[in-house]
């Protein structure tokens, strides 16, 4: 049997698969007309949801170590600027293409990750913050992430 | 420095505490009136997560090995029934107690378990399968039920 530091990695890794997973099937499902649709009346639309969440991902990247963002164009558009303050947005297929990349980054640094690392401090906790709070780990970003993946896809399952 | 396992832990409960309180502050802010409004058009109604989340959270209980369920009257409305599918819910304030007391009963259990009894197995899965499936433990049902949580947390976002 493994050691429950493994395990405890094995399950929030699997937690994040499964919702990207999900949302993968979900943003494939929508056509590029549903992209623009709206969530609900006056809310962000799916296309919206789909840059963002791609930026958020990206940014997982320098925060883990692993490498820079890719695209810090669409920081504006989909972080700083709420939906619809941004005249033109990227193409769908420009963004699908990109969260895809995205996340297959993220996978591959992943599966080099060993046990350990992931108990290793993110990019944004200084090294004497950490001695502290030794819970602002690698581990933990993965985690808040998969959940703020999840509060998008809860709304993401509206769209008709 | 706290070893791992309790890190992983900590990171996993300081998660769910988290998305409880937003759930809490959300359902706070919402009127009895405001309760009744749908998430988007011909979707659920505020009130119907708040029975829904507070059922799933009632079975919980017993999935940790912690106690009884106490509303399996919620069962039918709640859970294995579609919103609007009954025609009296339970009102407001029954459901607003309902989860309150739920989530109080969890949080004095979880603050009861020792760091190694999260590695233990929860009570869906049989002890001949947990030795295959380490990771089918008491941690991963709460991180399993924090994701559910946060994807109807951004769903509670969208009542105007």
């Amino acid at each position: 049997m493994s050691n429950e530091k493994e395990i405890a990695v094995k399950v929030v890794l699997d937690s994040w698969n499964s919702r990207i997973k999900q949302a993968d099937e979900m943003f494939g499902k929508l056509t590029d007309e549903q992209l623009q649709k709206e969530i609900a009346p006056g809310r962000n639309r799916a296309i919206y949801l789909l840059g963002h969440l791609t930026a958020v991902h990206d940014h997982m990247l320098p925060l883990l170590e692993f490498e820079k963002a890719a695209y810090p164009q669409f920081d504006e558009p989909f972080l700083t600027k709420p939906d619809k303050a941004v005249a033109e947005l990227p193409s769908a297929k420009e963004l699908r293409a990109a969260w895809k990349a995205t996340n297959e980054k993220l996978a591959a640094h992943y599966a080099k990750l060993k046990t350990d690392d992931w108990f290793t401090r993110h990019t944004s906790v200084s090294p004497e913050d950490f001695v502290k709070e030794p819970h602002r780990n690698k581990l933990n970003i993965v985690l808040g992430r998969t959940g703020h993946l999840a509060s998008h896809i809860g709304q993401l399952a509206l769209i008709k």
